[in-house]
């Protein structure tokens, strides 16, 4: 078996979600469907860094894939191609528009897509504007009807950075740990006029990042004081008031990892905080 | 009768183009009955600068429609807005989110959005990797699987500026003139990887932006030299090489009027222009 590493992004509209559900058009379904029919072989096992929610989009999404290693051999067919050039350009033909894998490579010793990543970053994409979102753009922005004040959430942001159990802002899940390391979280006003929020973590319990700029943003239009955020934070609890906002203004835009001598080490260290914490 | 300039932006992927035809969802259509609804009228007739085709988009489109001085006084209805902000937010709330009003005021005298105009610019947006677009672009930007030469491309649009008979790409109409004046035809690298084109006349003949882009596609992945769009513009006539490409790439970005003084002198002589060419 040979470990490669898939570099995708999507338009989440079409999918309910990242992961593989019976019946259901999900990212993993379709991924793993058209690496079987490419590589020849019965639809292999994918694993995410970023399992996005129904609605979620992607743009620096990464998974890794166990492949045989004759199917890898194979995959060039009769091209002169490197196996993972080949590959890249028959999923090109073989996945709808709304998937795209645009990179493929071997993966390093001790990589594993999910458990070697150092963080998550997303992106929240706000239009605040009275007339609504740019319709080329409105696949992946929310339209907000209230003016935003980027320096008042970017005040709140501030308030809940860091190590914090984060359970006021999560879906409770059974045994799962709701401790996370928020390492930015910033608001910027883009050149088109956008509000983009900018949030990177560890990782992200569920709901999490969706709950917190829906939080900022009732600080942005004015009808929550900027220490809101850092109270509910501290309250330990769901605050009814704190809003999950809806999926399609928020994009996983990238995945970090360590240098490739750390990968298998920091694999490790986050199975075991994971099951342990 | 008071004249309302309009602008608007759309998603061209669901509509069959600006012009209002009988059983088609059109941007006219879907604009005047809109327009009419709001401002509890007979949807009024609607006069546009760019009548885009099917699938085309726009950011900057600008239309105005006359308007009775009642129902104009009687947008803001029981609010304290003036009537063009109420008029935008009753807009918002009325017209499909693919379709979205973001400009509304008064037409200085003299106004016409068609005829007062000087020119009118496109954007044709080209990926050029062999993965294909960005899921969340997808719907604006074309998926061309050779690499672009940014340069060659520039190179032969520089022999098409400046005022010529467009015959050789044009889609022939009746006693329709097909001399324009070719102000700018520029590519360039963007900061996402895409390969677009600006492109800006005083005005288009019908296919004439998807026929000449298409032929600096042809010169930018090396299937013809650098003289041969200028060639074919000298010939004179349709060249069957020449495709006209598809229509989601193509934006309409902006459009041009003259300083206020000067608006009813320029529809004038583009009356004439337009009759006697």
């Amino acid at each position: 078996m040979l470990r490669v590493r898939l570099d995708l992004a999507y338009d989440g509209s079409g999918f309910s979600g990242w992961a593989a559900q019976p019946g259901r058009r999900t990212v993993q379904g379709v991924l793993e469907e058209a690496l079987g029919r490419v590589l020849r072989i019965d639809p292999p096992r994918v694993t995410v860094a970023g399992r996005t929610d129904a609605g979620v989009h992607a743009r620096g999404q990464v998974c890794h894939v166990d492949v045989p290693a004759t199917a890898w051999a194979a995959a060039p067919g009769r091209s002169d191609r490197p196996p993972a050039v080949a590959l890249l350009r028959r999923l090109a033909g073989v996945l709808p528009a709304d998937v795209r894998v645009h990179g493929v490579a071997e993966a390093p010793p001790g990589f594993d897509a999910r458990f070697s990543a150092v963080w998550r970053r997303y992106r929240y994409r706000v239009a605040d504007t009275p007339y609504g979102a740019d319709p080329l753009l409105r696949s992946f922005v929310l339209w907000h009807d209230r003016p935003l004040d980027v320096d008042a959430m970017n005040a709140a942001a501030a308030g809940l950075l860091g190590e914090h159990d984060f359970a006021a802002y999560c879906r409770p899940r059974e045994g799962a740990t709701t401790i996370r390391e928020l390492r930015v979280l910033t608001w910027e006003r883009t050149a088109d006029g956008l509000a983009v929020a900018t949030i990177e973590a560890d990782a992200f319990c569920h709901n999490q990042v969706r709950a917190m700029i829906g939080a900022l943003l009732l600080v942005g239009d004015g009808r929550r004081p900027v220490e809101w955020p850092a109270t509910v934070l501290a309250a330990g609890r769901r605050d009814p008031a704190v809003v999950v906002i809806p999926p399609h203004g928020l994009t996983l835009e990238s995945v970090g990892y360590p240098p490739d001598a750390e990968l298998a080490a920091r694999a490790r260290a986050a199975r075991n905080v994971r099951t342990l914490r």
